[in-house]
């Protein structure tokens, strides 16, 4: 089966059957990163640009280490370097790089609909690596990988998504990719961080995180973000922690092997305990892991590349 | 033919004939940018680094891309990390670099000459990514590979250059290269920023645009620098726009299928209209994509490359 | 003989054999630097991160020089961009990086021991690029390197250290190197930044240049970090310059065939004079030099490689 997309800007564009080719692409390229020689003739001779508005590290060397395993020419861009600064338009600056002939542009933006943009206006691939509270495809993906590595499938498990809704474009993203593979997802967050426009989206919404957990397969805890404290969009980490933070006893109301997840990085001590973070049931670093294999499965992809057979990676 | 330069430090050391061998030599790698793989060995092992003592985006991704296609091992140092900070002299910075048997330094650095220091003091090939406001070689070069592509030859083409002229090291780099190929110049820009000594370069000199734009065959807009406004150098964006903004207008003065340059990044609405910068006589997307053929043209020569036949590329 | 360490986090963890053997491997590869190629394949398909809590040129180029021509893919995080501003624990952070499977992670951070705290808990590789005051074992070993190349031994040499020794990672990383290899260490300083626990390490201490300078083998000026004036730790530069900085004079002190060292950056005219700087003694660039081969020999070496034979390089 080939893949029909040039891009990937958001999971709400891919089908169910898109996702579980890359899933199992990623699947095969996983193996690249635990051989002697972590390299992969793949896509030599092509050149990726990581250009990153905002800052990133796991995002960013995860994407530079996919490439980089797939022996793609890669480089990085960062925001507070970029001519953007100096006044130019966004089309400006993709219009220049493309003038430069990339064949990917991985892109993090903090205006939503950023990558779409550049996507219809040049002639690269565009991989969205999170723009604004809109979506994080490669986010997304490796979440459901690690799912369905650990459960065997997605369908009709039911996730619970805490923490911070609003501004989290890891939750938009989950929320497309769960429910199109057949998941029930919960929500649970501060009221003035549950926008009434997600519950249009299929899921269930609640501001009581007991109600969520509540025989949950899936734990999903998002980073609070600390700038947004003292701002009235959140509580101190006390008492957000009191409601919204995952531990060893509401964690409990969930299934007794349910996953813990996070998409990192972790604020230990708010929105998850470290008897938590570090427990039996976490997979956070098997997140991680499958970051780059979801990463090495995406850049392939979009190339062009067609389903791999599993000894061929 | 082969090349008798080991540095590019500025226009100003090259003869007419060196010139047209850069430019044939760019013409041949331009094509391995376009190619599946984009990559030839040519420098294969060997070390560039891109030392930038100012920001920049364009010109050091152009080069870091020129030197990765070529198969070289790139490296960036930028200023704000870099030991000068820590007080030490830029010949100490050199001499250790040196130290690391690079092949080739590509520095952009603020003070006028700073390549040409080096270049006396040290072994490695150096190629001026722009000295101050002296010279900016690879820029005027991709210039003329755009305007040669375009209209076939340089020779006899009157070419307007309009804006901040005084603080324009690409169009000092220009005057001298376009004067070398037996164009005529013509220099348009508010008084002060009209240097005296820049007749002496050879250039036809006014302080109205017009008379510059009249029956020219290329007319190429300097980028206004916002950071030296209201230090009484520079008009306000409105009027500058009105007297020294290039738009469908005053276009017309020159000819009908003059070329509209722009070295980037571009200040819409200031010293160009969107019109322009869109319209169908701009190269200006042309001239990045030779930016990357003529930086893999430098970065060949200087490192005791033979003149390429077209095949061999 | 094969080397029995993983990681590289100090002197102090290496015997005179290993220091040896590391020597060794670093002259064997001292040439592949001069070579028209550059480059290796040793290292192919392994993953070096090179991550900077604090800034630093020289030793991350060195670094990032070292791992692309044993022909690693290299990447580079520094502090700024990275997560640890968003509050994760350095703990974290590291998984996160080992969940990527990096080989080797080489690591700059401002708190003494935190190499030593990642080597515990995590499996890659690591190579400590300095550690608060405590140590910067990849400078001793090219500082020793560039010792035996020019005297041949280091066994019964006296090498005088001057400068600030308290904050000074590279005097105690040498301390620790020239006594195992049987070298005979004289510190000198002001009082303030003299330790009492630095005489512990075998050492002789005094606060007269004169002395320590005294028939000396080898005079090792360390970098005043100009950060710490004013703070009362330091006299001002003049002052500073007259009791402990290097110049013709004093040098005379010193064996006739004194070797003049310096970790760099310096501040000419503080701890050292140019005329002292540029002398004919002077092996300050040999010491950069011999710093990308002993950071090839160390990326080798925690891989696994055994000692080469001279021609295999």
């Amino acid at each position: 089966m080939s893949f029909g997309h040039k891009h990937i800007l958001g999971i709400e564009q891919l089908s169910a059957d898109d996702i579980t080719l890359i899933l199992d692409t990623a699947e095969s390229f996983k193996e690249v990163s635990t051989r002697e020689i972590k390299k992969v003739p793949t896509l030599r001779g092509k050149t990726i640009i990581n250009i990153f508005f905002e800052a990133s590290t796991r995002t960013r060397a995860s994407f530079e280490i996919a490439g980089k395993r797939l022996s793609a020419d890669t480089m990085n861009i960062s925001a507070s370097t970029s001519a953007v600064v100096k006044g130019e338009t966004l089309e400006d600056t993709a219009k220049n790089l493309e003038a430069m002939h990339p064949d990917i542009i991985v892109m993090r933006h903090g205006h939503s609909g950023a990558p779409h943009y550049l996507a219809e206006r040049c002639g690269f691939s565009v991989v969205n690596a999170g723009d604004g509270a809109h979506e994080h495809p490669s986010q997304a993906l490796l979440d459901l990988m690690t799912i369905r590595e650990k459960k065997g499938t997605i369908e009709g498990l039911v996730v619970a998504i805490v923490g911070d809704i609003a501004h989290s474009r890891v939750a938009r993203s989950n929320i497309y990719a769960l429910k199109k593979m057949g998941a029930t997802v919960r929500l649970a967050g501060p009221g003035t961080l549950l926008p009434t426009e997600i519950e249009r989206m299929g899921a269930e919404v609640t501001t009581d995180m007991n109600t969520a957990l509540d025989g949950a397969d899936v734990v999903m805890m998002l980073r609070i973000q600390q700038e947004r404290q003292g701002k009235a969009l959140l509580p101190s980490n006390r008492e957000y922690s009191r409601f919204y933070g995952l531990n060893p006893e509401n964690l409990k109301l969930a299934k007794a092997d349910a996953l813990v997840m996070h998409p990192g990085p972790m604020n230990r001590g708010v929105e998850i305990s470290s008897a938590v973070a570090d427990g039996a049931q976490n997979v956070i670093l098997d997140q991680v892991e499958n970051g780059v294999a979801v990463r090495m499965a995406l850049l392939y992809l979009v190339s062009g590349g067609e389903q791999l057979a599993e000894q061929s990676a």
